[in-house]
């Protein structure tokens, strides 16, 4: 700890600045079993200059700095292993711009993506991804999120058009543009996108809104196989179909969430769907669905009351509770893999067989139109960290891998999945160490993370 | 140039090796007015390893490496100024895997975009960017290329899924992989497409390809005005519309696509326009885009003709050809730029003027979908050097970033719009220097190209 840095600080932000002991243990959060390391200190911003006068300032010293938002990272993206400081970014919270023509909206990146859609009443646009918790937007843009609704319109790879930067030596560096496209130079926004605050802080991001579907289906389909289920979804996009989320359930999910949620649901393989279309192209769009869905023998209900839909969709977020409800005493790990839409079916039965063979329980959940599936395994105290554990998340991640995939689809790497980067990325890790050094030649960007 | 690298290269490659005049000035092409300068040598190779033996024995000399495709390429991106081995890759034409589930094709880089579509023909899938040229799908992605389409399908930028990578140092790096997303690390596919051969060179892409749609439907729309037009996309597009192209051409452009392709459309602005649907929606798509145009005071006329569709795209591909003809004795300097939607219809209108006041013969075509615009500047041979000429493309690329857009929405940087980097990234462009020069120390890869 630089002793001058901090003082620096305290001066600077006085009552925004934080060491107290019970404060800076909210600023390591991580729901994967890992080892939780508080930072030294939390600095609450409010504007741009604020982060440029921390990086400024920890750039001469070496000392970490680390961004956090609303801190619902999954694997570790926010915890301090070698102190330093937190940048808590959650009162830059402005919406300083909503453009209707262009369908963006600028924001500060404490903006969180419920406070967005809610600014966002009345306009016809929504922002679209949603990645269950009400993160906020510049970690989301930071952890590359996605969501259910990324089969339709896309991950926040492809929602974010421009950003202000701060880069490890405090300087201010524009990326993207207001344009939809451009074919300007090395596409920084994309190297920023899903780099977790190690090449650079968010402190502005322009992102893509979506017009509001003039109408809304959703519902829910029962098959016999999670094989049939995997079918339909991928006849149903192959037929162009405008599938605006389709979540997976497997047996043990659909058990838990009737259990929590009184869904009612026969003990089958569910997909939970909606579409989003004009009204004149809806009946059209539903003929067809149904016609994917009952040529792999599966049943389906739909309806356009929001009242059901609205049942639906929070059973679908409220799995996490469901299935701690139905394990009593178990905590809940997460975890994601994400294989083509090919392999799902063989990489969820051979998952499934793993997990009774390991003799677990870990309810499988997926956003299987982009071949992405999750599992919460639900653990007894301090089970986390067993080699039966251990060996089973091995054996998944190198699953995910052997069936063309990635082993993680949108939770990221953080501290969690550090250990597999180089199985997964081979020379490619080398490449982006060479990248974060160049950019980020102390390593005080949220060091210990990703490489 | 090194005689011990070239004697190397000679050796391995035999009569794939070439070092003839009039062979290696095929080799630096640039329908913009830049010094043509070919490379010292040409290897035609044939698989990865050639690519990988080339450039590791370039690393170790510092020889350039300038890889190339069908050198449809605009801004000088294939042109040799440090000379240099020149790397076609036009053999490297395989298309090695079509991925029906997947919706994926994998190639070799020097597969062409036609060449693809014909194989795909019976699938029902299609690859979507379309440039205008033939162009191969290794420099669409160098390129970062768009066109008509791009608008509902979207770019190179996200219709790549995977890539292998030769790196400056002959190292094979894998960036992307077969799942829809990935959370797992930096992203190295992006950084890769629009780097224009700078960081790597592609030996293999895997695309991702798109359902054909059940029913196409085609047409014409005139107005009154450009703004007119451009709010008629605005509202459309904000309306959800499946709006697959939307192309505006102005009344110049008008006037010498129906000399040359015998349209016989009155002499106002238009959109050419399609739209993608299933066949129980496409009636309502029409009657909503429909109302769209006429309250912006537009005539439209739509058909589910396929020679009628064709007519009309082959007039738009066309229009180089057509404004040659119509501007005869003239060379078209083409150019582009891409702003916001919000502020098209401004920046077309100052543009317009512009080209009145200074006295030009420039007609305006867009893939407005997307807020860009391409001119062809049609000039007297040497034209294209004078201070008239070169103020005139200033004021353009000026006025694209006032309104807070990009100085290229598709043609790329090379080296006609490397004057501009600095004036469009400020510190931005030290980072993408920085990048460069941590993946290629030597600058190997096309030198003298975008930074």
């Amino acid at each position: 700890m630089n002793m001058s840095a901090i003082e620096k600080l305290r001066e600077k932000f006085e009552n925004r600045f934080h060491t107290e002991q019970t404060f800076r243990e909210k600023y390591c959060q991580a729901p994967t079993g890992i080892a939780l390391n508080p930072p030294d200190v939390v600095v609450t911003v409010r504007n741009e200059q604020d982060i440029v006068d921390i990086v400024t300032l920890c750039s001469r010293t070496g000392l970490p700095v680390i961004p956090c938002g609303a801190r619902t990272s999954i694997e570790g993206q926010i915890n301090a292993p070698q102190g330093g400081v937190s940048i808590d970014c959650s009162e830059m919270n402005a919406i300083t711009d909503i453009n209707i023509e262009d369908m963006t909206a600028t924001i500060q990146p404490g903006v969180t993506r419920e406070q967005l859609n809610d600014a966002l009443q009345n306009t016809g646009l929504f922002f679209s991804v949603d990645p269950g918790a009400n993160a906020s937007i510049g970690g989301m843009a930071a952890t590359r999120a996605s969501g259910t609704n990324s089969v339709r319109y896309g991950t926040m790879a492809t929602n974010v058009q421009a950003a202000r930067l701060i880069m490890a030596d405090g300087s201010v560096a524009k990326v993207g543009s207001r344009a939809v496209k451009s074919a300007m130079g090395l596409d920084l926004l994309s190297l920023a996108i899903g780099s977790e605050g190690t090449l650079g802080i968010f402190s502005e991001l322009t992102v893509n809104l979506h017009p509001v579907p003039e109408m809304i289906i959703s519902g829910v389909c029962a098959f016999d196989s999670v094989r049939n289920a995997v079918k339909t979804v991928t006849s149903a996009l192959k037929s162009g179909l405008p599938i605006a989320r389709i979540e997976l359930l497997n047996i043990p999910a659909v058990r838990a969430c009737n259990a929590y949620s009184s869904l009612g649901l026969p003990k089958k393989p569910h997909l939970f769907v909606e579409l989003h279309s004009n009204m004149l192209s809806m009946a059209g769009n539903v003929a067809l669905f149904t016609e994917h869905v009952h040529k792999h023998g599966g049943d389906v209900q739909l309806s356009e009351d929001p009242a059901e839909r609205e049942i639906l969709w929070i059973a679908r977020h409220d799995a996490w509770w469901a299935f701690h409800a139905f394990y009593e005493g178990c905590q809940g790990i997460p975890t994601d893999v994400c294989v083509p839409l090919s392999r799902l079916s063989a990489c969820i039965a051979a998952t499934e067989k793993d997990i009774a063979e390991t003799g677990l329980n870990a309810p499988l959940i997926g956003h299987v139109g982009d071949g992405n599936f999750h599992l919460l395994l639900m653990l007894h105290e301090g089970e986390e960290e067993t080699s039966r554990i251990q060996e089973f998340l091995n054996r998944l991640a190198e699953r995910a891998l052997s069936y063309g995939g990635t082993i993680s689809g949108e939770h990221g790497v953080g501290q969690g999945k550090i250990k597999w980067m180089s199985a997964q990325h081979e020379t490619a890790l080398e490449l982006m160490k060479a990248i974060k050094s160049a950019l980020d030649p102390l390593n005080i960007l949220n060091p210990a993370k990703m490489y």
